[in-house]
């Protein structure tokens, strides 16, 4: 279980006073790319080398509403990683109640420049061992 | 099934040279809003009757991805509408090629201000009726 | 003169309730765009070449606020088109009440993949003649 | 003068492979919040009892791009303060690499709900002096 704060962004309120819900899923991004760095996944890097990670899908359950002021946790969880694809479950919670504020899944794949699908065990053994391991976990 | 056309915009790539993943869900709520509209339900009236629609769930599968350049279609059907809840389901497809770019689905209610759930069937007996009736459509 | 018009999205809204300040820096471009492409300068084609357009200034006067449900129109105007830059300026209103909401300018510049400026006279002689022309009128 | 980091998230960039330059606007933003905060101007608060703080004017040149990958620092300086209008100036420059990304201005207003112009020198004398002095600082 990895834990992401996100401040929440004046500019991520809408007219219904609340965090608007696409950024949920700007929320689950940035949490997922400080976690891959952390482990060693550097789109930044991986990219230069012709390798990006698209979304394939993704899922948002939303209970109660982030507002502006407060800090959002994004609590993310490695659930499943194969030779093509991996996928991370999240839960968004208040930083200060607690409150759920949203659930949500998403799944990714490698893929290089031009779309077709690449074998991260292929790629880096030692990389897709380890993520292995972290789903074991 | 209600036709939207929506011009991808520079600001909504990324550097994968594709449309962020993020604002599919954006598009969906312009066909959702369009749509509405269209059948008597406009938010910025109903939003001063202090009755909101907050959406309680999204997903979207990504299959292909939106360029610039392009003119992306969003196919959208009403799919269930019962008294506190109404769904929707999303086909996104290139204008010109007509390849599937996306396929979502999303929940919404009726709240008031202070977030109590409302029932359209009593707030608007009449839009209720026709709005099950676009259902059964 | 070119008139670009733009509906405005519930999620460009923010908690003031009026169109958040920093989405009328993305219409001034989707104005932009429109006119370029009008005028044979297709962004898509021009990055095929390696050829970019970044914006090297931008500014915007906010007079009154735009809100969903209405319809911005963005009158945009190429004010100075020189071999390595040029420049717009652009009046936003509302379509129905004429009321102006923002006034700005941007200017911008051809680069290549290396971030060298580029000369569009040389680029594209006939194009350049073409856009001095426009500029005098 | 105060120091605000921002990490750039994927979702910022635009297929010219950096970050889109609406995005300097909303880190203006967020820095000046952070600000404003820290010295005793919550936002979130003031709306609550219906004082707002709309951006006059706003205006932003590029000198370098900033990248995925990248830590941002933003300077903020609060230029001037009177009655009714204040403004600021920004430097953002890359953390690692000290290299300014851009630099920009922004003037902002008190407003009511119903857009009439508040003096803070009479909504908070205390505040007002207390920002008076940050500036002469």
């Amino acid at each position: 279980m990895y834990t992401y704060e996100h401040t929440v962004r004046y500019y991520e309120t809408d007219q219904m006073r609340v965090v608007h819900h696409s950024n949920y899923i700007r929320w689950f991004e940035e949490a997922r790319s400080e976690f891959l760095a952390l482990h060693g996944i550097d789109y930044a890097v991986m990219e230069k080398d012709d390798c990006y990670s698209p979304v394939v899908s993704v899922s948002c359950d939303y209970i109660t509403s982030a507002k502006f002021g407060e800090t959002a946790i994004v609590e993310l969880k490695l659930t499943s990683f194969s030779f093509a694809k991996f996928s991370f479950s999240y839960i968004v919670t208040d930083k200060q109640t607690g409150n759920v504020r949203a659930t949500g899944n998403s799944i990714h794949c490698f893929i290089n420049g031009e779309g077709k699908i690449l074998s991260l065990k292929r790629l880096n053994p030692k990389l897709f061992a380890y993520m292995q391991n972290l789903v074991e976990e």
